[in-house]
């Protein structure tokens, strides 16, 4: 058996061809369809479009599915190509006329374009929020370790010596700064794409500002070419956003598989987090690590990816566009996911102490000897030189008394401005201020 | 409801975090796990490790197996966590300690390494003969199409006359090129990884060229650390291979999507292959083709993300490597889907006749105005000039009669030429030869 | 001068595959590598590490390098691997020992890190201003064509009626927006890693906290090992940026190169963005903006090759990070010269009047008809199916009378409210406030 | 001063942009241009369309060029925009009109095409011939070190015993392997596409056939219109080659930074391949290395950068294409530098004796261990768990004395099995045949 042999029609797979992943992947915009649903038909109602008495049943249709999504009992059937379809044969079955009017003056293209915009946006706050959430556990663990020193590495050699709390307190700025991504596909996000319908408008009187402020958009994308065109960008900013961060995780994990191994032998991962081998029982694989890692460094493959899907198309909607769904949802939630799992992992984490008393890491101390022999008068480039003939010949003895003051050095971590810079971006960014809109 | 708010608990997000959609994805595998499996038997039993008679369970049972492939009803149940377990777990529950015995001198790595080698190596041929008979479908067109002329375009501008003869041809060339990319893939697929069990072999008295020859490959990774580094390389050159190929469907795609357009008008495309739109009554959209481009533009990021996804990697099994199979798998069938669709489509294609008889590309036979009054003695240079002074101010007739001679010109499309090449393809191309191996 | 020189013979190759072009790239880093370098002056003056008159020549020396700057007499001599050798190296001929002092609690790696932070900050801040231009002229362009209307395309195929004034406005928008990711990497920029020496700090008293004032950065990037991180995170935002403005701008260029064509023919290009051919003598070709084009989607590979060159890097420095100057300082210059040139451009664009004049794109006005007959009364799918008849037969008669009314549509451009975004991103962005420090 | 404000006006700026880096990167094609017109000349002789004088004028000129070439006096004015006008306006300053008809039937775009073609094809015997050298030091190191062990690593964690006698094969293994990917590159190099013109062919009676003979083509492109289509492709294989071989060597080199670090400290480096620090007088630091896997792994992302620059383009010749030639050609130097370092390094290298005696590594021996309690008639997994607790309680003695027999093993390297794969490689390779044509 061949699995791509299913005997299946040309016909058939044409369907599917086309129709993709559409049923499965628009289950994510079920809830942004019916939110921007009741803005549409708020809108159309005030705009004399439809009455108020049709108004006032698609406003409890759309309330009857977001019960459903909510009971996690909605469903897209077999006979409906998207969540679209569906929508409006719901309502369309319970209300005539009335159902079919929701669509007056929105195409497909500006209400799927809706439906990812909403998407997007509540993503970025939500992955906003649990960042947040990482950031504070990781300067919990940079306090708790302070004094755990270990050797800093350039070239993969061993350094100067360095702590557990500069390597913690460095991710935690770094998952912060990587936020500042997440911003720009919220600004991106932020756009009204609804009644730009097919990419030039129509001839309704319809009202495109009482549909922003309706569902809290923080901007009308005016022209309506330009509105079309966000299809494509919004992906590729959150992308840039998810690679980002990815790649900020991705060397976190790498580290973690590193000081994990008998060379090194950093850490003791959590139990959990470690697996065995079948044939070698001394084995403690970081496969989640590992795992982490790979992930992240796919993750950071996607703006490429999405890039590629829609390289070379000028302006105007394209069916090429559809695939960028499939493309961009999975790793949406894979980044949630890690997330998840790191937040899980790190408080388990544990530090092996005293691992700058090993013989291997005594050079480590070697620029404190020369600073001691500076301060006891000796030139810089003679102090080098001794020092390093120390070195070679063996008769080198760590000077392992060191005091650092500077903020961010190993005696003086600087959480508190630290966490300065966690309160004002919580106070200064769209992406924790309350969100707008109903 | 947020999708990926489905409330498990992390050690199941663990759990699926590193069994990812190994289940799902193994099916592809299990043909060439159940082959490799008998080669192992027969070389253990021909090595004294097993004996003839439990050879003779292990090979019954694995010939269950493969029933159970070809009827369909092969499953790999939810307690096995890949089709390896699952395989082994049947051999063992049928024949206790004898099924255990296969994996002796082996290991998941090799394992799944070989099972993989075995596919990708199948799937070359697979596509490759898929892509021979559309090389013959573009050939019969191109015949069929000889004398319809169309503008050839350069910068997108009606620069030249040329043909859909010509236009077929140059498609059936290149997907032939494109197999060159399938022989290295298969070059690399075609080594032989059994035995050299977690990547540093093993003390077992075992003979991998035996099994070389059991399973009909063509050479033996010989050092087991180079074994252990086809993991990544062999799924990177098919990435390739598939990369290259998209990239000629691609263009293809584009074209017709340009060429179905008003201001073209080209071709009519088959209506199992345009919709319309729910608002616009005129329009023939060519989703299916634009599906292909977009599809095929995808597919060209394939081997970005696989590279990423094992980028910074030194020697030696990592856990990352999982994830290239879930990275691989989906677009292989994706290609042979496409080529499925365009075959199917192409011969339904319509060319319009008579396109160079618009006014708008009367330009295009400014060359052939040059070259008559070349031959009447006008030098070059001046010919030029009274042909563009001529265009400029309207005055301009073009001279339709012309008649090229040389091979792959319009009148002389060298079909001939381009069906012996596909003659020395056939012939002498390890993806057209007989397989070896049972 | 070679830093580490141990006087040991190098291969001329090596030195010349380590030093790289080095020399070359680091000219656009000198100005920021002097700022620096004053900040660190007075800083070290501050903390008694140097004297006021050691601090004194010190500003002077690298006063007159700041004019050597602004004169263009600025040279790195081939005895100098880099900028920075030879900025030491001119302090030390003119001032002896205070010259040396100047590296006191710095090391390359943090110096390198502060002089690509200050440039890459003040090149958003250059691009977004030079973005700001490009805006303004759309916008004009917009008001002066919002009566010249152009067939608005889906799947490249006419669909409804459009207009210049939504095309030009669009990009202005979408210019804007993409302004959010140049923010987004400037917040990334905006981290002083001064004082973090090879990334694990020292331990010397030096004050970081007035470096980041000295030299205008909003934050101090605190840890050291996250300060050290900065590098490849800052660049691969940048070039998110860079590559999220040249996929607005590719797309805008496939536009205009397809709209010269003979097919479409909306626009005329100035003639210093058109090349001739040698042989066609009717041929105008787009080159300038194909040049654009492949330029901006070059400009989109960008991330990628970032990503993969830093890809798979655990933490602290490594020689790889190098290869990012060479890889990011050309694009920067790259986009820059294409903002100018369509800058220069998009004002001479000539647009041809009366398109929808034209038969082949009658159909554009059906959802008119359609609207037409619903207000006559006819239910909507009765309306659809009566103009898709007249399409099919022949008999259709285009309604071009339409008026549009709602905010981005062809009679309705929204300018005003464009214009209000564009006063909006200039009072609240950071790349438009005036610049601190000095 | 900011580099890229030069106070050049905008006319300047497009003709600089158009014309880009030209004329460097056509030194590279310069003598492929010659051997290309000599053979044109020949062909327009025998087809009447030169006098035979005159074809011996041109020999005779292009022959004076070749001599310019060889003694490196051979410049592109600064007057010429390319290496083609150059020759050209070289062989009708010499011959007057003779000179202007060597471009007769020919086109820019087939002109360009031809010599690519030649110079890939050339280019990917090069590389293979120096491929093959360093195989040759890699099986000669492999066979000097076949009993120095080093522990094996799985998920960086030492997992087996293995030997550099196996690591040191198998990148010769991989490094032959990947000469597949040339292999493809160079069957797609070796169409010929003189004749095509502008991508349509022309009405003059050439001879297709006999210019291939003459440069000792494998094939014609006969399609004129995929002839044209070959741009983009040939440069997209070899970059896939590029990418292959790219990998390999970034691994080789991640291994021996990892191997050179104070922790696993199984190398020492020569002493040019490694620098100092200037703060830290005992670091060596493996700089040339980092470097290359540097290098290496943006040598990966050429591919990409190729598909973006071209992603989105219909058939037809368009001057994105000129963009190939700047993103090519320096990674192709840059791949032979790398080789020819890798050359000269690797005979170099000093391999640490007895690393498995360190205490570390005891468990490497576990499953040897294991091995001997199932010869002493305990069972497998009764042993696996013995063995476990031993490592998990300290009791641990590991059983050092293993001895392997199977190919690709510790102690049975089979350097004769991969000798002589590469003897096949040499025998049945176009990449090492004797080159036809003149």
């Amino acid at each position: 058996m061949k699995i791509w042999d299913k005997g299946i029609a040309v016909d058939k797979k044409i369907e599917q061809f086309t129709v993709g992943r559409d049923r499965e992947l628009d289950l994510y915009l079920a809830p942004f369809d019916v939110q921007a649903s009741r803005a549409q038909a708020n809108m159309l109602a005030a705009a004399g479009l439809i009455s108020a008495a049709e108004n006032t049943q698609l406003q409890q249709g759309l309330g009857e599915l977001e019960q459903q999504l909510e009971a996690g009992t909605f469903v897209i059937e077999p006979e409906y190509e998207d969540v679209h379809s569906k929508i409006e044969a719901y309502l369309t079955e319970k209300f005539g006329d009335a159902g079919k009017k929701i669509h007056t003056a929105r195409s497909r293209n500006d209400q799927v374009l809706t439906a990812l915009q909403l998407f997007i946006r509540d993503y970025c706050r939500r992955t906003a929020s649990r960042t947040l959430e990482l950031v504070e556990v990781l300067l919990t663990k940079a306090e708790a370790h302070q004094t755990d020193l270990m050797p800093g590495y350039t070239h993969f050699q061993a350094a100067m010596p360095s702590s557990f709390g500069l390597w913690f307190s460095a991710y935690a700025e770094h998952l912060l700064l990587d936020l500042s991504l997440f911003e720009a596909a919220y600004v991106v996000a932020d756009q009204n794409p609804l009644g730009s319908g097919a990419g030039f408008g129509s001839s309704f009187p319809i009202d495109r500002q009482m549909t922003t402020r309706e569902m809290g958009f923080g901007n009308l994308a005016v022209s309506s070419v330009g509105a079309q065109m966000l299809r494509g960008k919004t992906e590729r900013t959150l992308a840039f956003a998810l690679a980002g961060m990815a790649a900020t995780l991705a060397k976190m994990a790498y580290d973690l598989v590193l000081y994990n191994s008998q060379d090194l032998a950093f850490v003791e991962l959590p139990a959990a987090f470690t697996t065995g081998s079948s044939i070698m029982p001394h084995k403690k694989n970081p496969d989640v690590f590992e795992l982490i890692r790979g992930r992240c460094q796919v993750l950071q493959a996607l703006p490429n990816t999405l890039l590629l899907a829609a390289a070379g198309l000028p302006s105007g909607y394209h069916r090429d566009f559809q695939l960028l769904k499939e493309i961009l949802f999975e790793p949406m939630t894979q980044l949630l996911d890690i997330l998840d799992i790191v937040l899980f992992a790190l408080p388990e984490l544990r530090i092996k102490p005293n691992l700058l008393n090993q013989a291997k890491y005594d050079a480590v101390f070697s620029v404190e000897n020369i600073n001691q022999l500076i301060q006891a008068g000796v030139p810089f480039r003679e102090a080098y030189k001794q020092v390093g003939r120390a070195v070679e010949d063996g008769s080198y003895q760590p000077h392992r008394e060191f005091q650092t003051t500077h903020l961010g050095s190993v005696h003086n971590l600087g959480l508190a401005e630290i966490r300065d810079k966690v309160v004002r971006f919580r106070n200064g960014s769209r992406l924790s201020a309350p969100q707008k809109g109903n």
